[in-house]
């Protein structure tokens, strides 16, 4: 397809603002009177409160309120940012309430305080005294699992807080008929998201009795829905604002200091009130990306067809259910289209434990199924023998394939292609004939590892998204879509979608990037890949119906039958020759102020997209290993995708940038800490918690593979989560290369690796 | 009509915003590097400026920019508030630029200063060196006519701006066929709106790169193209928000200090500028009432029927054309309703002078014409030795009359009956039998006067109006309008329509109050008493769409044919038994939630008003005059309006009560003073203006004849700016009744009733 907006390396719509710091992210926005909001946290990972004494607290001058369980509705609420479902079953798990009069980790909220500025309210935190009955805590999915453990949720058996798996086919036939059974055991870290901006929100109510809250934001519209839950209040009587965002990655998929901020401004008679939290807070009470510990086994034909995979998990997803049942089920969702096989299962255990809550990050747990299953190919490509790339190629899904449990249909798929390039772009044939055989210190590999990905959730979720135009004078529009920028460059590609449609120069199409769930058509956010794909379908019919407008408002102005008309350039073209009927702006002008027939024009559109589209990649990686020390090096790194078509090449090779180094940092040195007794967590700050930065990566290759994916509305795919996928397993299938050691547990930092060496007897 | 919530008393949306302090004024916004404004104003009333030197001001330290008419566009426009046409003869007069370089009153802007705090700034003015070539003040409408007088505006002939009357019937046959003629002179003063807010606005460069202002207006839309015209820019690069207003009166259905502002913002790379007027500002650089003179001359028959009306006026429309053309033109279309005749000729003149610019206050020309028309009645009626209510009565207009320049039809009418109500409610026989015949010091009179009034400008402008609603989760809807709140209660009165169509409690409509160009729907605002009647149709259209989509929605739901379902106290109920089927909130959650059929509830609706309705009223007023002083006292004063149904009866009162002590302003002290030499304002502030203060203020009657007009959505029409039009000549009619001298002049302050006193020997 060739268009003339839609493709192109449009600069983004918002990169002057964020240069020049003119954006206005929620911690810019401030009234004259805000008053400052601060958690006191457990200092046990599992307690009980006996008592609570705030009256000391209280009385410092400068403190407008102190909370506590007590002050707060005890409804439980969900905090996962997912739509709400009529079917109560489908709903996720409401676990938590405002303030909790039991922690369940270091770190949980069990008091705030209300100020009129940050040191007193530090000071006030210092004066309430808390009387804890601490319990024994539960670190692990496997004591927590263990029978007679306490409960860190009450009726919880087990801890197991979610079980359900799925399957295809007939897994034991497929077994049966296979020449060889493999079987292979692999774990992945607790990490964080690592967002620039922390959470912060600002809440005060408005002159109508409503809270508003202006907040960090991926989900206003769900942010609103569970505020409401969370006080017990109609919906209606929250009001969401989110400005620009500076980065998420799942983490404000997630409703988490919403409720509280919303409270506290309820306990200062609704002035305003910023609870911001500071990056140790982040790094402990927001999400992080659940540690998965994995256990598969595989049947092939002797010359590498994959007949069965059976595949066990236990997650752990910490003291709150977050997304944690959805982010176990939903990894083998984005697994399942790469590698059609006779039977198919699936088995996860998502167990709470008495470490900070996992949820949502990007990839909502593909980086930890794809890690250890493309881990799991080379392993068994090694022990047949087999190019790790013919092995995969033999098992690749073909167009036409329909996934057995979701029933999506594979109507694109450019995966083979993208092997092709990858291969090429790293040198594979040549650069393996010149490192067989290495025994030096220092030695290189070549690893590769594939993915597959979702465009959003349907069938899981509802995928309802909305945009509104409203035509200007002078031929310009505003678009607004409740769909959110966060960074990624969503507001650049709806615009351009509109420019697309609408035939007029990018600089005519004002995107409003604020969403506020006053008068945002509704749209569940930025999450699971879905937004140029899901409300890019939304905002195309958006501009299609002002199109159809305007071209028959261009028909009663002139008589020439709207299908005899197209806009091109902002202006009124004849379709058959390009000749010029009017400037685009005359007919606007006469939309507003003919005297009989004025009626400007918008469009208010809904789109319910029950349908999804299939992403494809693979990562090349070269590395050079240190025997000696431990450290990986990343020489090479190529992430080829298979996005459909590209909308914008320069941000999605941006997105493609982000989402390897965030690969990179998962595979050789990020990783949550805690002491193994108490649970308190070791390295929640930025120092200690080791981020790669940019000497530790190497520049970043992105090559795509331009397929057109019939469902979508310019023929494109998910693109968000999917760089961050497949580069850890690369990685890892790279050193196994280098070294012949298979590393199946993430991090690979130096003493790990150290250590591993020592134990093979490498060194 | 019975209505659930139209017509209660129901308390203002914004009551509790505004007695809290928590509404937030255009000068409640406020960015951290917000920079001041100030404009220095030429001290000569006409002079041309030879040279202009801003240099020491530019290197005053803390001075961001300076500017001069050689540093903004010189594109001529229009500033007056009226929708925009596409037909050139229907604009407005463009005659002035955002600073000027020849000074056309004595306060006019000559250049601007933007420094870092207003101390500066004021000093920085200080420093402007300006060489001015001063003209000829002309001061009077009949100096600018004299032949050779110099052109206020260039090629401008006699200064005269425009003529523009209209016309019916035979006005000579009508004269012919009469018994009597009569004629009287008739003169009103300048006066002004006095609105609690001064004009304030803040203006910068947004990170789209276009130009936000945030101001106190009653017109944001029209704002944002007059400064897009300002400036030479497309209008969709102008954004315009207006937050809560502290009164207009029309003084901001006028782009005064936008277009400057956003000059200002321009000249410091897009940072926030604020600029306030100072009161002394306000009075001087907005615009203030016009002052008329009148000849007037009817022909009646012995019976006193009147057959022929010819009024000539001139209009003082001071240094820019603002709404003069219009309001000249404009208070004969107000008038012309209430007595038909057989002929009838209007002439008026609108000349520029050295003066303040004239511009759009409640009522807009109406005060002046019902003055001058209502005092010559009253003379009439004393010639023709007539009580004057029975000549009134002999010719006010019947329900059927179609005025025969507008084409307007009467479909309701209330005048006689309102009559009636004011002469029981100030017990008028009785009283004036107590007054014949009084010869003390102190003598009390009885005085009354009428007046009729349109609902919108229908068929001279364009009257389109927007209304968009959006249905949220718990039933609770969202108000958009594009008209806007200025104190009048109109978020109200919208409120209680929605929550009438739509069956739910009032505190489930949320008003968005502020008007944001970007996004609210498209209305020219709040002037010609035009929201509740034009704009009440849109929101009425909206609220029926939005109930039609949520019936339509539950019969899919159910089964329940539309048809018979109905909306009551926030359920879903059957029409015909009330039996309720679901909670309103239920199918609002499935609009929302429902895996298939989801698609959230809204409506985005345009109405195009080509009709009218006139309304109608009296006031009666008794008076007490201290002939010694020349002191008038209003002992009683009662308004009785017919402006059919009343939506709010609180609402409604305390518009009246406000109209009606602008009219005893009008009446009695209310002046704008300028030296009769020079044109220096004397009294541009309110310690020497001499506005009522509640001293000077009776207990003001209200009362109401509510009729029902089938022309408007729920029977009402205009209340707006009909109360101030018939308290000064009631006042007026009064003093003649008490002393039996005619005051033909306003305002009737002591020392002009004083000198009159003796002048016709009195004392």
């Amino acid at each position: 397809m060739t268009y003339s907006v839609v493709g192109k390396s449009i600069k983004r719509v918002d990169a002057v603002a964020k240069v020049t710091g003119r954006a206005k992210y929620a911690d810019d926005f401030f009234e004259r009177d805000t008053l400052v909001g601060k958690i006191l946290r457990s200092p046990y990972a599992h307690a009980v409160i006996k008592n609570i004494d705030v009256s000391k607290a209280k009385a410092l001058p400068g403190v407008e309120a102190v909370l506590t369980y007590k002050d707060v509705p005890q409804t439980k609420f969900a905090t996962a940012g997912h739509p709400y479902s009529l079917d109560p079953k489908h709903r996720d798990k409401e676990d938590r309430s405002i303030l909790t009069n039991k922690a369940r980790f270091v770190g949980d909220a069990i008091a705030a305080v209300v100020a009129t500025d940050e040191l007193i309210a530090e000071e006030a935190l210092k004066l309430i005294e808390v009387e804890y009955e601490v319990l024994e805590p539960l670190l692990t999915p496997e004591d927590a699992m263990k029978e007679g453990a306490p409960q860190i949720h009450e009726g919880c058996e087990r801890n197991i807080l979610a079980s359900n798996g799925n399957e295809y086919g007939d897994l034991e036939a497929a077994f049966q008929e296979a020449d060889h059974i493999f079987e292979g055991e692999y774990e992945t870290s607790i990490v964080q998201h690592c967002h620039l901006e922390n959470q912060v929100a600002q809440a005060y109510v408005d002159t109508d009795g409503r809270i508003v809250i202006i907040t960090s934001t991926q989900i206003p519209h769900i942010c609103r829905r569970v505020v409401g839950q969370a006080l017990g209040i109609p919906w209606g009587k929250v009001r969401i604002i989110k400005p620009y965002v500076g980065g998420g990655f799942g983490n404000k998929q997630e409703v988490t200091i919403e409720p509280l901020t919303a409270a506290m401004t309820l306990a200062v008679g609704g002035r305003p009130v910023k609870l911001e939290l500071s990056r140790e807070e982040v790094m402990i009470d927001t999400r992080t990306r659940h540690a998965f510990k994995f256990k598969i086994k595989t049947g092939l034909t002797k010359d590498g067809k994959l007949l069965g995979i059976h595949i066990k998990t236990i997650s752990n997803t910490g003291a709150y259910a977050s997304h944690g049942h959805s982010i176990a089920m939903s990894a083998s969702s984005k697994f399942r289209p790469l590698y059609p096989v006779k039977g198919f299962k699936y088995e996860p255990l998502t167990v709470y434990t008495n470490l900070p809550a996992a949820g949502a990050m990007r990839g909502y747990g593909a980086p930890q199924i794809f890690y250890a299953f493309e881990c799991h190919l080379d392993d068994v490509a090694r022990k047949l023998n087999m190019d790790p790339i013919e092995l995969r190629k033999k098992n690749f899904v073909e167009v036409g394939f329909v996934e057995p449990v979701s029933k999506n249909k594979v109507l694109s798929c450019g995966i083979r292609e993208c092997v092709e390039k990858g291969k090429e772009l790293i040198k594979w044939e040549e650069k393996k004939a010149r490192y067989v055989n290495q025994t030096g210190t220092k030695r290189r590999g070549l690893g590769m590892a594939c993915f597959s990905y979702a465009s959003g959730t349907h069938p899981v979720s509802l995928e309802i998204a909305g945009a509104r135009i409203v035509l200007n004078q002078d031929g310009s529009v505003q678009l607004q879509i409740g769909a959110t920028e966060i960074g990624q460059g969503s507001d650049t590609v709806f615009a351009q979608m509109v420019a697309e449609v609408l035939g007029i120069p990018m600089d005519m199409v004002h995107v409003i990037s604020t969403q506020d769930t006053d008068i945002t058509p509704f749209d569940t956010g930025a999450y699971a890949s879905r937004q140029s794909y899901v409300t890019g379908m939304a905002v195309k019919k958006a501009a299609l119906e002002v199109k159809e407008k305007i071209l028959d408002f261009v028909w009663g102005m002139t008589d020439i039958p709207a299908h005899m008309l197209d806009i091109r350039d902002a202006n009124i073209i004849y379709k058959h020759s390009g000749e010029i009927v009017m400037p685009l702006e005359k007919a606007a002008m006469q939309t507003y102020y003919d005297t009989v027939f004025a009626k400007p024009i918008t469009s208010d559109t809904t789109n319910n997209a029950r349908i999804n589209a299939y992403s494809f990649g693979v990562t090349f990686a070269e590395v050079e290993v240190d025997i000696k020390t431990g450290k990986i090096q990343v020489l090479e790194i190529f992430n080829v995708h298979d996005s459909g078509q590209i909308l914008n090449h320069q941000l999605a090779e941006g997105q493609v940038h982000g989402g390897v180094s965030m690969g990179i940092g998962y595979a050789l040195s990020e990783q949550m800490l805690f002491d193994e007794k108490t649970g308190k967590p070791l390295n929640n700050n930025l120092l200690d918690y080791k981020l790669p930065t940019i000497m530790d990566t190497p520049d970043i290759g992105v090559a795509f593979v331009e397929t057109f994916d019939p469902t979508s509305s310019f023929g494109h795919k998910s693109l968000g989560e999917p760089p961050a996928i497949s580069p850890a397993p690369a990685i890892r299938n790279a050193v196994l290369d280098a070294t012949g050691v298979e590393f199946n547990r993430l991090p690979m930092n130096p003493q790990r690796v150290f250590e591993k060496f020592k134990e093979v007897g490498l060194i």
